[in-house]
C-alpha cells in the first residue's frame, strides 16, 4: 500500500510517519518543503502537479502540512491571512483537486483541520477560518469523488507535542496524546470512513 | 440608526432592504457593485476602505453580497474557486477587518454564509468551503471585537426567491420563505446575539 504523507517532518507528521513506518506492506513516501523523500511546495499547484507526476499511483494521500497566522485581530490584514490561505487552505484543496487523478480506485485523502473551526483560540481567527473551510470542503468533496475514493479531515485539538510552542494560546485545554491524533489518521487511511471530520479533542 | 447593507439589490438583499426601509428611525444605506446608494467592489480592500471612509459612523453593517462557483468537481481548478474566495470569503472578511473601525460602540456585523457549510450541494464544493470558512470566522471574530461590537452570520438554505434559479441544485430542499430569512438578519441587527450562526433552514 503506497501512502504519500505531505508534511511528514512536522509535529503531527513525524509521529504519524513513525507509526506508518512500523506497518508491514506499507510503502511510505514522505514529502516536505525542504525535507523528506520528495519536495513539494503546497502553495504552488505546479509543484503539487509535479510531485504527483513523478510518483506511482497512490493508495492514500495524507496532508499534515500548513499553518496560519496568529496575531492581534485589531490590526490583522488580508495580507497576513494570505500565506495560510495559500498553504493550509488552498494547498490542501489543490492536493485533492490535482491528486485525485493519481489516487488508485478506493484510495483515500486525509486532510488536517483543527479544533479552532468550532472553538477558536484568541488571536487565531485566520486558523479558525481555514479549519472551518477545510471541514466543509471535505464534506462536499466526499460526495463528489469517484471510484470509491474517500476523503476525511482529522481535526486535532492542542496536541501534546505542541504544548510548549502553542500551549499559551489554548489556556485550559487538555492536550491530546499524540497516539490519539495518530489513530485519527489511521482510522481515515485504513477504515471505510468518508466525509468525516474526525475530531480528536472531545 | 444607520445601517449599511452591502448587496442590497441581490435576491436576499432586496427583501431585507424592503423590510428595513419600513422601520422608523432607521437610516438605510444600500451599497452594491453597480447599483444602490453607494458603489463598492468587495473583492478590493481599497474599495471597501473607500466606502467606509465616505460614510458616517454606522450602527450596523450587513453583507448579503458574494457567491461562488458551481460546476463539475472532476475538472474544477483553483482558478475557478478564486472569484468566490476573493468575493464572498475575503470580501466579507475585509468588510469586518476594515469596517470595525467605522462601527459605533455596540454596533453589529451580519455576514451571510449558507446551508452548504454542512449540507453541500452537488457541484457546490466552492460554496460549501466558503460558507464553512465564514461560519468559523464569525465564531472567532465575535470573541475579538471590542467595544461591545457584535458579529453573526445568517446561514440561509435554498430561499424561495432563488427556487427558479437554483432549485435544481438542491433537489428535495424545502425552500425557505423570504420572511424567515429576513427575520434572521433582523435578529442579528436588532438583538443581542454575538457569534451566532443563525441557521435559516432547520
Amino acid at each position: 500500500m503506497k501512502i504519500l504523507l505531505i508534511g511528514g517532518r512536522g509535529t503531527i507528521g513525524k509521529k504519524l510517519a513513525a507509526a506508518l513506518g512500523k506497518l508491514e506492506k506499507t510503502d511510505l513516501i514522505i514529502a516536505g518543503r525542504t525535507s523528506g523523500d520528495q519536495q513539494v511546495d503546497i502553495t504552488s499547484s505546479a509543484s503539487i502537479r509535479d510531485l504527483f507526476g513523478r510518483l506511482p499511483l497512490l493508495d492514500a494521500v495524507v496532508c499534515t502540512a500548513g499553518t496560519g497566522y496568529y496575531g492581534d485581530f485589531q490590526t490583522m490584514t488580508e495580507e497576513q491571512m494570505l500565506p495560510g490561505i495559500k498553504g493550509k487552505l488552498l494547498g490542501q484543496i489543490n492536493v485533492v483537486l490535482i491528486g485525485k487523478d493519481y489516487l488508485r480506485e478506493g484510495g483515500s485523502f486525509t486532510l488536517t483541520s483543527g479544533v479552532a473551526a468550532e472553538q477558536p483560540a484568541h488571536n487565531g481567527t485566520t486558523v479558525a477560518m481555514i479549519n472551518g473551510a477545510i471541514n466543509s470542503f471535505v464534506l462536499s468533496a466526499a460526495q463528489e469523488l469517484k471510484q470509491d475514493k474517500r476523503i476525511n479531515a482529522v481535526s486535532p485539538g492542542l496536541v501534546e507535542d505542541s504544548l510548549e510552542r502553542y500551549g499559551a494560546l489554548f489556556p485550559g485545554s487538555d492536550a491530546v496524546p499524540m497516539t490519539r491524533v495518530v489513530n485519527g489518521y489511521l482510522r481515515s487511511i485504513f477504515g471505510a470512513l468518508n466525509g468525516e471530520i474526525i475530531k480528536v479533542y472531545q
